[in-house]
């Protein structure tokens, strides 16, 4: 039995949490913990959980606690990464791990000092979609990869304020591309050259940030790469990769939300993808805490390391500095 | 609070007792029953439920219990539907009925003097799929329907111990496709015609059954049908339904077990279906007892009647004389 | 070279005419023959054929023509073929040979004795798709057929005129379906049950005929089948062909007239069909008279036979029965 | 009535004059030219064509003809645009106009000065998919474009020779992307970046080649494109487009071989697309020359201008200087 605690009760660690107790039975949640606990009494009175306190020291002070999902704002993640790693805990953290590089690597050091699990919340690999994709490669379905390709866009913007926290478009939304490229080559990104644009309605000059982004990069192996981002496709969440190599194309298509189809006098329609996140990676969010608690029973190989989360983020910064310098820039992920 | 007693510890009364404790809380299982329920001690010890016993009567006679699925062999399905109505329990039985409509009228007869509630167990009318497709046909998309055309297909035959008691594939199989295009047409079948063969491997003649059929059917609203089964569909289970009308044609396509295609010297791959139905229409299963929960609270009308089960099983006979007399028979569904 | 003789310029001789000269120069056009030519002097007038003429005994009487394509009306195919035959000439008949059974016979006697080749035109055979669909088969990829399911739809009735004369939605329409059925499965089919209906806002009635069928039906070898037809499929010509197997299934789908696709608010949409035959089998018509040539020539035996063409009809005949006599019945095909 | 001279009777030369002679009977060809024509006897003899010549200026000082189709090896088009402007003929030029953008200006001043018509051929434009992807652009389908992308990937590499001499990948290959872009959205590039690579068993690094790429590019309105592009798809010519926009995302597909379609125990399987552009851009080829009968004749403005093809030569010339010092290029197109 592996006893859990959750820190930080936004969105994501209220998904986690009620998958957790729906889903992933082999972990129990003994506590959770937000500053604003109190707000959250409708959510939180009924759930079978022993601690719930508005102080995360609760949680990472409780000797039962063998692993804590860290769930905060970005950055609130490495303080209580560190303050976790010196009470042993094993440790899941959403991305990124911090905006900061320097912030991360000090996370990693302490992790690595400690010696404890550690584990980062790119919930997309675990789509069981790109895992297909993923084992065709790896199987050699299409040879030697020479390209990939990803598309990923979300159905409309966040509002401004969460916007102005995000990190910008790259540390917010194409960090997980930046994850699943190198996931599915197996190599790493060594330059990037990044474009990108407002056309949207929304205007996001002002706080820096773009809405639309197109970027292209070469994997050290050769392996060629284009990424487009958008903040808003009102068909629904698109997401979409191609990965082109010596022996063939394969592709993960979007889903749709049922099987339905007709023929009419304007033609043949189906239906769009999920809505969002919520809806196209419901089974994933769960099937990465599954494997959390595998890795953190010795039953599997750290899913998503330290170093990915890091490099994601050190790619993520290569487009900022590529976009306001117009210019292509090496990677350095060492 | 509704109390539920689960009659009958097979495949589908274990399915459908893991599907309430995990996704349907809204309901509490008091009571599980099983003669055999000894035998099933792996599965039964660790379940949070309070009666567990091999007497149905204990499910029955138990006054907090407020309503019973009844999941045994369908042959014991009636006696038990009518202790179950005398003693005023919410009543959710298996489909078929019984394969003697005699019988399934006596029952009926006494669910309607206790007037208790009761719903048959027609998993697919839930299946998100064919809900859609019923929605827009509602909506007018098609227009006038003329057509629905059924293709149910199972990916391998069962074993010969329950194909002799399944009733023949027309009241096994056939009768969830007779349920769906009544279902889709809202009307009732008024002749139908059977074809049918022995063409697989098994060898079916010698218990009087079929393995493949064609099935052709006229509604009283002049709609024409056609359904094709087969017991043995190597690349899994095949589930389709068009219906074709004035405005258009409208179908609900397989699903498919991911979202993968890939370019090859060989042509293009996409992925089969999923392989039968406890994985096609693991959500219907569930959301059938939703909608259970919701008749019995008084929340929507009966998603589906003792009349529906009646008369999907008097058309399976009507099959089962036309492939005999080899000629069209009148249904006579009142 | 062989020379070439038209007989009968409406709709289809004048396709069959115009594909020659543009796609199928292996034949030389020497005479083209109508009894209303005067009244096509805008078409007739450009071409580069030799006799032109009201008679067509001309063409049947010219030494230099080495073969006829019929494309007269259809109550005049077997008195014309019966000539041609007698003057050695090698004929290519429209379908359906005759709407009487006795005449076929007749005709197909005359052929016999007078050595004489004889193809009959269902272009459907040389669909490049249909073609695709067959080669498969034969190639064992589905291994053994067990059922065989075609959707036969047009966009829209032809005028009553038209219906009148024309056999009848079986012998008019069907008769497609069955040979297609028959050269898939490479099979005779034994019994047969028709279904049809009056559900379009034509009236048919009068004129004893129906605008929606669905046909089932059985092979000798066991393979069951089913054809539905409507006069009226409002998305455009629907042609869709099943064959399901001990190996798995195969089908020929629509083509669209384009490749795009889009998503919007709406969903998901596509393209519909070409709109009807003329643009469905464009590419058939050429290569049905590049198969007469080859056969014509000795290149390949006969693509579409007499016995084919007697066949349907006599199939046809047994669903006009069926639907009056609502039974199944025995096609007696020898 | 037109008056057409062939000049260049090389395999894309060939098919414009046996297009033209089956296809747009609207031109009449009177002569054709090749410096080896003794060589191609077999093609040439059975031609109904009047002047067959090795010198091109038999076709230049032909004052019966109208029109010039010159499809030379590139190198050579310059000069001969120039004298047939000079005699004051039509002129459709295969693409590039040139390696050489100088050489390009000098040809269009002297097409303006003499006042003659003049066409390139990109004959993707007239492509029934591209076109209706881009009519429903221009309808507003997807409201303001954001993002043009588009794979253009051949199914195997020319041989060296040919590679030697086709100005490289992105002047060979990239060049009818750079003009399907600017064309679907109507403005133009004004920065680009591209990426190549050597990744086949083919070595072109000696010649200076590539043969992959992935090409980022900006337009003057804001709109971000990316192309890629492979000389070796194994599963055939891939070539695919999509533009995602405020209202939505369209794409145009890839054609495929047929609409035959299989499931099996391997899974859905469907077919390739057609094998290279011969076949994909069949009626392309013949649309293009329809176009520019129209355009000769006064019935159409130019299809594609010698501004047209100038820029996409110049777009080339950024890419290959992008690649070569690793940084975006400005597109100067004036």
């Amino acid at each position: 039995m592996v006893n859990l605690g959750v820190i930080g009760l936004g969105r994501i660690g209220q998904l986690h949490t009620e998958n957790i107790l729906k889903h992933v039975p082999e972990f129990t949640i003994k506590g959770i913990a937000d500053p604003a606990i109190d707000t959250l009494s409708d959510w939180v009175n009924g759930l079978p959980i022993v601690v719930k306190t508005h102080d995360h020291h609760k949680i990472i002070n409780d000797n039962e606690i063998d692993a804590v999902l860290i769930c905060t704002p970005s950055d609130m993640h490495v303080p209580i990464i560190i303050q976790a790693a010196h009470a042993k805990k094993a440790i899941f953290c959403e991305k990124p791990i911090s905006l900061d590089i320097k912030e991360i690597k000090q996370a990693l050091d302490v992790i690595l000092e400690e010696k404890v699990k550690f584990q980062v919340g790119f919930n997309r690999r675990f789509d069981k979609n790109f895992m297909a994709l993923k084992d065709s490669i790896t199987q050699g379905l299409i040879g030697d990869p020479y390209m990939v390709k990803i598309t990923s866009r979300d159905p409309a913007p966040p509002d401004l304020a969460y916007l102005k926290k995000s990190g910008g478009l790259f540390l917010d939304m194409s960090i997980h591309d930046f994850d699943m490229a190198r996931y599915l080559i197996d190599d790493e990104i060594v330059e990037i050259y990044a474009n990108g644009e407002n056309l949207l309605d929304i205007d996001l000059k002002d706080i820096n940030d773009i809405d639309t982004a197109m970027i292209s990069f070469r994997f050290k192996n050769g392996v060629l790469g284009a990424i487009d981002n958008s903040r808003q496709a009102v068909y629904g969440y698109d997401q979409r990769v191609e990965v082109f190599g010596s022996l063939g194309s394969i592709s993960a298509e979007n889903e749709k939300i049922n099987t339905v189809e007709s023929y009419t006098k304007e033609g043949h329609q189906s239906q769009k993808p999920p809505y969002f996140f919520l809806e196209r990676y419901q089974q994933a969010y769960i099937d990465e805490l599954k494997a959390f608690y595998d890795y953190v029973t010795g039953k599997r190989e750290v899913p998503i390391s330290g170093r990915d989360g890091l490099i994601s983020v050190v790619i993520g910064k290569a487009c900022q500095q590529s976009l306001k310098e117009n210019k292509p820039i090496q990677v350095s992920w060492k």
